[in-house]
């Protein structure tokens, strides 16, 4: 057991209803409506999966079938921290009552989902039950926002597609579908860019987000560049004829790597930063998740192929939060190893705060380390303590729950114990982590 | 409250009298004047400004409004270790009593500062009240060094604009009204260097010091490559003509980046190297700072712009380290993450040691890990424990109060607890981090 | 003290019987022989050294004498771990019983190791003391295997050698002598490999291993550039012709360093590659040691000169592991920094596996805040706890302690007191981590 302290603040801790500001939730379908749909969670299947399960036993198989297989795996990963996201889920919604989940505990699991995710009440109960007020969404830009409450499901334009995939043609017949903009030229491009900003301010979106590789280097590109980038892009070129590339030495200095000397490379670059003046001018946050690599794990299950490369600095985003003064970035890092530059960046850049714990660095080891820094080195108004990136609304608790306990001994041990707050001032402290910062910053 | 080991090691170590190896005292003006003095430091208006406060409130008001406008922006940064450091100020020397200081306390606190500060005997009563015996400068390297005790506080020859501001014509004008040589030529260069060593240790320096940005990687420039750069950068110019930069490929393997490839990055290097020689001729410690990039924030407030980016390594001092077996390396660096290249560095080269928390580092959370891992890896007599950077006296003691608590709590859980050493075996060690070690390596 | 829980499960994890998967043991002279078998482990020698002995003590002395000169500087680094595991040595082997290891205890020390380390049981007497059942032997590709017992001391093939020395002339006379085959080309080459690994599993080897440096980064050579690169190394050429370096181009966005660029380079690569082919084929798990500098002091004693450069990422090892899916790669990283990649990459790729507490990382602060996050993070049966990287079975009891606290104070606080596991559950993952793991991945 956790001592007095620490059991205290956390119950009054878990009192402060949240604003989750970043998840993966389909607001037309936020919960889950079978054990598959939890079972599914990427966290499950790629750690099954690392630990020896063929992913045939998630592919050609029955919804039931597919959590029995995974269910036979569990205790190969029973000791890992979204084991129990997984073990406190079934005890708080399923009924599950055992010491810890097996294979023989599927069919009776599968059993307790069927009746209380069918119940009509079920959404409404699970965001009481975890005290969840409002959750953000992370919505295509090509989402037509309609069919759910945006006071209570946040819209977040998500630009990935948009920064890194508009080589891709599917990507520009879809920009075109939602925005009646043809991305012939950089005029057309743009017009695209702002109607999108246009629809989603229009419908409640408070926040625009991005997840970039570890090399991204942001930089202005001028308009005879990002235009001729767009060109080559559209007739299908992959790299610079050597004469073109004299033209975006501009540029050169900050490109990392070879990919971003290519058109795509270029009009990532160019986009990027395009949507921050558009982030500007419509007064949106900008999420920045910094540092992933996609599929780098080639033959992995969906969504557990990502990784990453630490060699990897804020330094590169120098000139961008020097250009946008009046925009907030919100930024994410994927490793502990940068909270350090964090910390620093959000200490001293103004535009500059602390969101979350993500994916990687979502684990209690890091995640005590990291707010340990934060809380002592940022200003407090400045720090967005948690989201939960969850798919589904059951996994909102058992997460939280995670940080929240892992924030009730930050504060006993450094600041109560320490003597440098009182109780009641840790846990003020507490709800701008958990609520205030995120509806002052986002303004919901 | 700690526990009842950590308040009796604590207890005893607070009675070490303390050598600080490095500051930023004015020797002539060594406390505070006044609030504003205190109020002024860069942490408080740079978090003052990350957390919202217009830099006009600083710059254009008198230094009452000053303090107000600051304390009225505290409560927005009053979770950070740096707020704790003014609240131990105010309570230890201004008569503070509250809980919190808030924008109410600004006249009260500036009237208490205004009696205080100004007794006769303010300067002896903050340095016994701190328990600072010694206290090391950071000397402009054409200060006379008069006018102050040399005993209490020790000049220490800071380099930095020597080393990469030899550009300037106002540095090489500066240096030659201090040494009476004229930078025309590498032998006047050299002749004025020289001057300088022979000017600080006639004055009582005990030590050389730089602090020198991430990409910095020391290498011996021949005479023939530094002379060009050096009419290269006395012609006025930036660039190196193509068939000079040829001349300049012995070097250009240590070469990170394109500014070091420039005339006056090659002058860095020359220079830093002529140093690290005259660090050796005259038996001068030489103070490593490692891993700040100047005017990252370039809007920020003043001292308040740096940052740094993690990917930078001890690595890039290999040659250095080898080169000069009789010149002792007191490294700093900027970064947590690079604590264990110090640590191990430390272990390996006879000539290198661990000084300090150093800035972005010197918050609890770091330290007390930085420190965890340097106790059980690095010889004891090769760490110096902690300095304290600060700009006015007062600040000596809630810096190294910090530190101090830190301390007892590592030497208590990894040492004392773990029968690893006996209290009186880990004072010992305390001893050796806060006083004796410094004593022996400078020299006082 | 440490708590009850903590002293239970220590009381319990010690009962373990632990197989080693990585030493450095002589099988046929696995114990030391005299007190200097043991001060000279490169740990004291270097420490030593680096707290100020002159190396001629070490060098041309009698063994008694240079026992004696070593314990005289061992009041500089008392402080260290590695000094902890000599006083445990002395403790439970040699019978002392003072507080700490002076220069006084020299002569008692070294006549209490004669009387000891000569007893005809010593052997049994120190595995049985040590709870060890298995100890994994790091052998030279030439060992001939035999004069031992491969059940108890198990062969490993290292292959730094062929990796990095190849264009030695006398690495290739050792290969030609212990395989028949002379490397004279690419298939001779391949045939000589081949013949390693045939005589090694004959003779019960389990594991292939090697240390890297940084910045390799593996790669595929395509047979006709590693063929040109084979000639080149055995002409003498130590950097390509213009030509030849053209056709290494396939492989050239994967270099990371000039020096991968030299025929012996490309080589190094090659032979790597092979290697990865003959661990599939021959059914051996491939220890890789990633991280180290070899001779980064090159004035440091015997094994106390390597070091390292924190920028490296297990990124570089993207195509490797996607390319051998049936190869089980057991990773060590050399520093704490790298310890988030090394749980991610072993989080998501099937056949990578978290592996010890390597060298600069093997002291209790990196120890403890590794396995913690492995612990929460890694499937459970895809992490080897430790290893003794020992020279001599001494070394195997303190070492395991080391590790076995930590792990005690890492079960105890963030599974049992959390919730997340009973004390029978800790065990059980503690017996994995020891033992199980590693007999079901080598198959021992």
């Amino acid at each position: 057991m956790a001592d007095q302290l620490v059991q205290d603040l956390y119950a009054e801790i878990v009192k402060i209803p949240l604003i989750d500001p970043h998840s993966h939730i389909d607001p037309r379908r936020p919960t889950a409506r079978s054990l598959d749909d939890i079972l599914g969670y990427h966290y499950y299947t790629e750690l099954a999966h690392s630990a020896g399960m063929d992913k045939a036993l998630l592919a050609d198989v029955s919804p039931r079938e597919r959590a029995r297989g995974l269910l036979a795996h569990v205790d190969r990963f029973d000791n890992t921290v979204q084991y129990g996201w997984l073990l406190e889920i079934a005890r708080t919604f399923l009924g599950f009552q055992g010491e810890r989940l097996t294979a023989g505990d599927a069919d009776a699991l599968w059993d307790a989902a069927e009746r209380v995710l069918a119940r009509p009440d079920w959404e409404a109960y699970v965001l009481k039950r975890s005290n969840l007020e409002k959750v953000f969404l992370t919505s295509d830009f090509d989402d037509p926002l309609t069919g759910f409450d945006p006071a209570r499901y946040v819209p977040c334009l998500r630009t990935d597609d948009l920064v890194f995939h508009l080589d891709q043609p599917q990507t520009r017949t879809r920009l075109a579908r939602a925005t009646g903009a043809e991305v012939g030229d950089l005029a057309g491009l743009r017009r695209a860019v702002r109607a999108l900003f246009e629809h989603f301010t229009a419908r409640g979106a408070k926040a625009c987000a991005v997840s970039l590789p570890p090399d991204f280097t942001p930089a202005a590109v001028p308009d005879a560049d990002l235009g001729r980038a767009l060109d080559a892009v559209l007739a299908g070129e992959v790299s610079w004829q050597r004469g073109v590339f004299t033209a975006v030495q501009m540029v050169r200095s900050v490109l990392q790597s070879p990919a971003e000397e290519s058109p795509a490379g270029v009009l990532a670059l160019g986009v990027f930063w395009m949507l921050a003046e558009h982030c500007r001018e419509f007064g949106l946050p900008f999420d920045l998740m910094v540092g992933v690599n996609r599929r780098v794990y080639r033959n992995g299950v969906y969504q557990g192929q990502d990784l990453f490369d630490q060699r990897t600095s804020l330094f590169q985003y120098t000139e961008l939060f020097n250009a946008f003064p009046e925009v907030t970035f919100c930024v994410s890092v994927l490793t502990s190893g940068q909270n350090q530059e964090l910390a620093s960046y959000s200490w001293i850049f103004p535009n500059v705060v602390t969101s979350g714990h993500w994916w990687y660095s979502n684990v209690p080891a890091y995640i005590e380390q990291d707010a340990r820094a934060r809380l002592r080195a940022v200003p407090k108004t400045k720090q967005i303590g948690y989201y939960s990136d969850m798919y589904k609304l059951e996994f909102g608790l058992p997460k939280y729950n995670m940080y929240r306990r892992a924030l009730a001994r930050v504060l006993a041990d450094d600041f109560v114990r320490d003597g440098a707050m009182t109780e009641a001032g840790a846990l003020e402290l507490a709800r701008l982590l958990l609520r205030e910062n995120a509806k002052r910053i986002f303004g919901v």
